[in-house]
């Protein structure tokens, strides 16, 4: 097996510039799948990703309708009761934003130092690639050492509303043993993390509306309810001046993180001072009584993502207007749950509601949180991938971050999870002038090819001793 | 004189099918004097009513540059030694919003029923037209029996920026014995008014800036400072729970209307039931202990005209984003000075704001309260014009609105002033789907007439009664 991975990491080695070129033509394109827009160009993309699995050797290889934006599919399982393991990622990007806040187009990645930038470099094209390339390390390599399904994802970013139904219509082809998740951060290009919690989230618009129309702000002002500043009231009012949610009841299911867990959070995690670096801020804020990690981690958030009201112009129009949106994001943590929470926000809007404006309130597909067994034998095998690839011992880490899919993978296919990242917080995902850390994701392609050696031992033995039966070697 | 204004008013009667014709194709410019891009349709309307103002018999008639959107000047004086009156309006307009809340395009004016719908129709273009109207009447007819100065104005909409210096560069051609302004409301299609106070106003433009980039929400959610949430705090801490502003010192210089003038305010003005219904709402807000008639005109309101921060898409884009702005606009009432306002408010701003938050507060050239001679010889010739025009007696109100000019004649020309304006409640001034009625625009156009003619005798027996020499008939 030794001899088989230096062959594949060598292959490795020699595929760094077809890496970059691969992920320069992924970035191109503008996989948006929050735009209805885009929906041609989504789809083009995983015809291209499909192309490319299949001239990594992958079998099976499939543009599978969800419903939605498709979802790419390849599978290679020429080996007969070895272990097989599930690659996780997605091809659709966040919306890239103003043009304007970019250095160099957001959909034409540009090298500068050890950087290639353009949206998607990082979240998730890159990492998502990462795999691809490990797995064409292993098929010029005689062969990957388990078998291998790759289910790449086209609504990540959007929450994944049509992954679950499409989990369960094929659960014969991606039975598993494991799944593999690249969709998280590390702590920096020398500091490997495995992450065992993700935050759940639900999303909410409000849109609040007053007079029928537009009002001019001289004839009416101080007269009439103004939706915009009520909806500047009703967002003011979710927290109180401590920077605690003021939202009843949601704070009432969260789940005390164990003095133990905390201990090791503040031994192995992010200090505050590098979370305020990573954020580019100088002072922190939000709930007292915990570390920046521990608001991010294990403790809920309600963020006002944008507002919406009125014309923005410079010194805009002279008007009272009609109506006004908010979008609002909680992030979850257990045993928080979206329904129940999506339920407290709307009775807490609806209370909050001064006479005279009407509100509508839209709630997306809710997350749940999510912890994993952070002592699986697969995520051994990945922290020794990590310390095999990076020279330093990967930590465990919770992330403030959602990824809905990895809840439906635990339970519709009853999945052991290992979600085992390569960006960096530097990398400024969802943000304009996204980049990836080339140097880390090479790291990452290694750490992938080390993986696959080691999961298939890690999980040999678990089942052997488990079930009392050898697997063939 | 009665023989003449008759064959006027014949005139303005042939002269209705033309006014439409007028209107139409003056609407049809995008006049928009707030949207750079349309700096050469704003010209373009210009010369066009320029065109027209010559066709019309006007003399001395000019596009004159003002710094920024041109002014279009004409005269006719042919009347040495009689009085001479500056009729002011404006032909730029405010901005038309989104198209999709229109019921036609904004610029291609629709009638439908007794009403011309598009952008400008009532405010100003139509009741400009009604003075060039009345001017073609009294032309047609042998010649007006005052001298006429037009001024029209092409940034009403912005604040006149860039009047006050060309007043008094002009100041020896402008000179006059009173000025008409048509830029107000009237209380319905039966009931003249005539405007004696117009709140003034501020607008300032508050943007703040929290991280360097917009941070994904998931990861930075509860440790870092909003700076949408912190704007959303600072517009609802612009009010307390009872309607009033609580930006400090904001009401001191307030003067309280004597209890007379309320009680004509009762009298004569719309009750609260009139405005909600021509506001479309039906509940009222704001000060408490204030009719809305008084809400709207005697007392200063503070309004948010408009949000923007974060990228507002349908359930949006999980970020924290780095910056949000508003616009605020204060309408102001006697005493209150535009520039201590602007401190107050910038004082305030400044000590709402949450460490960690950076804001720029940019403040628009301000204009004062106004107040004019109700009892002027002038405006009692407006009276009586009202009167024979509409069948009616006008009564005097206090408007909300502000027009920047007016002061500024006042102030630089040293001239009584007259609101005469032919707008209706129902007009949509500055909202979608504006609208011009077209029986009241004639009635207007009449009332133009009859005005020209009570002036000579109006302004000739004050001038006679002042200097105690009669003047030529």
């Amino acid at each position: 097996m030794e001899a088989a991975v230096r062959q594949a990491l060598h292959a490795a080695e020699r595929g760094r510039q077809r890496f970059l070129a691969d992920l320069r033509r992924f970035v191109a394109f503008p996989s948006v799948s929050a735009d209805p827009r885009r929906i041609g160009q989504v789809r083009a993309c995983a015809s291209w990703l499909a192309e490319l699995l299949a001239g990594v050797g992958l079998d099976e290889v499939e543009v599978a309708p969800s419903g939605g934006h498709p979802v790419v599919l390849a599978a290679w399982r020429r080996l007969p009761g070895a272990p097989t393991l599930l690659v996780y990622g997605h091809y659709d990007v966040q919306p890239e934003g103003p043009r304007a806040a970019w250095r160099s187009p957001p959909f034409e990645a540009r090298l500068r130092g050890e950087h290639l930038y353009g949206r998607g470099a990082s979240d998730d094209k890159g990492q998502l690639l990462a795999w691809v390339a490990a797995l064409r390390a292993w098929t010029s390599s005689g062969g990957p050492p388990v078998n291998v399904v790759c289910l790449f994802d086209g609504e990540e970013e959007i929450g994944s509303p049509n992954l679950r139904p499409l989990l369960r219509r094929r659960r014969g082809g991606l039975a598993a043993d494991a799944a593999a998740v690249s969709d998280t951060r590390m702590l920096g290009p020398t500091r490997p993390a495995i992450v065992y919690g993700l935050r759940g989230s639900i999303r909410a618009e409000v849109e609040l509306q007053g007079p029928p129309t537009d009002l001019h702000s001289g004839t009416f002002g101080g007269a009439v309810h103004n939706p915009l500043q009520a909806l500047a009231e009703l967002v003011a009012g979710l927290h109180n001046s401590r920077g605690r949610v003021r939202v009843p009841g949601f704070y009432d299911r969260v789940r005390v993180a164990p003095a133990s867990e905390r201990a090791a959070m503040a031994r192995d995690g992010p200090t505050d001072a590098e979370l305020l670096r990573a954020a580019g801020v100088e002072r922190a804020a939000g709930e007292p009584g915990w570390t920046l990690y521990e608001r991010t981690t294990i403790r809920p958030a309600l963020t006002v993502n944008a507002i919406a009201g009125g014309r923005p112009e410079p010194l805009g129009s002279a008007v009272i207007p009609a109506g006004a949106r908010a979008v609002l994001e909680a992030r979850l943590v257990p045993d928080q749950d979206p329904a129940e929470v999506e339920r407290l926000l709307r009775r807490h809007l609806a209370a909050s509601l001064p006479a005279g404006i009407r509100a509508r309130v839209r709630v997306g597909t809710g997350s749940p949180p999510v912890l994993v067994d952070r002592h699986h034998p697969a995520v051994q095998a990945a922290e020794l991938a990590y310390r095999r690839a990076f020279g330093a011992p990967a930590v465990l880490l919770r992330s403030g971050g959602t990824i809905a899919a990895v809840g439906m993978l635990a339970d519709a296919l009853d999945l052991p999870l290992v979600l085992m990242g390569f960006a960096l917080p530097s990398d400024r995902l969802h943000a304009p002038n996204e980049r990836a850390h080339l140097p880390t994701l090479a790291r990452g392609v290694d750490t992938c090819v080390w993986f696959l050696a080691q999961l298939r031992s890690a999980l040999s033995a678990a089942s052997s001793r488990s079930s009392g039966l050898a697997r063939p070697p």
